[in-house]
């Protein structure tokens, strides 16, 4: 996993947390950490980053040997506010400290890794990631506005070497220009991504091929306290869920949108990554089940 | 069913009709009419209402006994234009017409209905359509933000005697001031109908009652050409299935409301009536059986 690890603050019409364990790298790799062993990070961290969440990481079975810390550097620190409806957000302040310069570097031992996800970081650096590596079985990848608005030349060469893209449903359509989203991800399949997944929030996921179209429900959570780090939550789910399967027929790939909503789900309803810390094999399985039933009709 | 019945003149990105067949009572009763007859109309229109409308509706097996003719009056016309991503529409105009003094009468022979469908209208002259009534088995009912904000205590009133309401997602929001959809349903029963149902366009359908919460998903249309009566048709699938198996448990329910989305998902292929004109059994079961795949995955 590729990203960022930071320390957020947020606050939400339920409460607030103040430089808690954030960024993209974290959320991923601890959902994808619930299925499969090790997970290994590549990112960047400064000399203030809390010793504890560096034990927490490995205790999770995080490999951390691509955790750059830079000892006189700060970490990266991010603060938002959520609206009421905690579908619209404002960002307080974005102070990039070391990942402002955040160069990955691949070490040896990650060199085979076989499933990649490449979270949402500069599009030249994501495929900087991939050439460190020896060809992976799985490339999933995801972006963000900002790249699609100001690196839109270096997004297309990075979207020619993902095998799977997790765009949001707004991402989807500022990329291609299409409103209709079943449209706009057949555009993307023209740009490289066989499979296309776009995350709705409140209203599921679009998981798009070729030949296939699943939609899968959102949870209906009655209690949702911070929608930080879902969509990545979401990602790090798909792909634990896929390495540990290594099966990645089209059947497969629907269980994995049904685990990465699981896993962000769980995700949204603490704070941080409270939500990520404690779960078990048998709350994820509870959970799966209650997808089944929640979208389950029979043919008449 | 009682609505309206209108000429509707509606431009979308894909092109335009001029004083079309429209109504929330049309949309209501043709799409029901695909599961059980005869359907039974309480609306009004005026001297100029077209003829070769009026076959058509006969030829569906409609019953216009208690379709009002006021020959010196004019129909009621409403005009539309949709933005380029259909989700958002400007009214041109609103001409009530015969429709402003509409007062529902309910013919003789229409009196021992089992199945009412009461569409967005005045919720006092919904409750005065139930009060020319035998006990039905089920009321469906409708309503808009119209009503919520400006006739909210007749509204509270008229909820009372719905067994089941059928909103979308924003009156649903604005019905109970509570973002979350789930806790916002929850609210509703507590008003009176035991089912909710919110539509949620693009992004499916969500049936919650009071131990049952089932997501639907909405079919990924490539081409939507005009959503003019999409939540009708949805209404008027749902109650024709319900009416045709007489079967009010929760797992029928749940067919009816994928046979609800399906006639939506028709109703908006084509501008106006048109996708509602020309159905047959085989379409309307493939259909529910598109929906079926769309949305299936397995237990792991």
């Amino acid at each position: 996993m590729v990203g960022s690890v930071a320390l957020d603050t947020v606050e939400t019409p339920f409460g607030k947390v103040t430089e808690a364990l954030g960024g993209s790298a974290t959320y991923i790799a601890l959902a994808a950490s619930y299925f499969t062993a090790p997970i290994r990070i590549v990112a960047v961290v400064g000399g203030d980053f809390p010793k504890r969440e560096i034990e927490f990481l490995e205790e999770r079975n995080i490999d951390l040997d691509g955790l750059q810390v830079v000892e006189e550097g700060k970490t990266f620190r991010w603060a938002g506010r959520y609206h009421y409806d905690l579908n619209a957000r404002d960002t307080m302040y974005t102070h990039l400290n070391v990942f402002e310069k955040f160069d990955p570097v691949i070490p040896a031992s990650y060199k085979k890794s076989a499933y990649i996800c490449l979270g949402n970081i500069d599009p030249v650096l994501q495929r900087k990631v991939l050439e460190g590596l020896d060809k992976p079985r799985l490339v999933v990848g995801d972006t963000m506005n900002y790249w699609i608005e100001h690196k839109p030349k270096e997004l297309l060469e990075t979207l020619k070497v993902m095998n799977v893209i997790v765009l949001n449903d707004s991402e989807t359509r500022l990329l291609t220009r299409e409103p209709n989203l079943v449209k706009a991800a057949r555009k993307i399949i023209q740009l490289g991504p066989h499979v296309v997944i776009i995350k709705k929030g409140e209203h599921g996921a679009l998981l798009v091929t070729d030949d296939t179209i699943f939609s899968a429900p959102a949870y209906p959570l009655e209690n949702i306290h911070d929608p930080t780090g879902a969509g990545d939550a979401f990602a790090g789910g798909l792909i634990g869920w896929l390495a540990k399967t290594d099966d990645l027929s089209v059947k497969n790939l629907k269980r994995a949108v049904i685990y990465g909503s699981t896993l962000a789900s769980f995700c949204v309803e603490e704070f941080s990554v409270e939500g990520l810390r404690d779960l078990s094999s048998l709350k994820i399985q509870d959970r799966y089940r209650s997808f089944l039933e929640l979208s389950r009709f029979d043919e008449q």
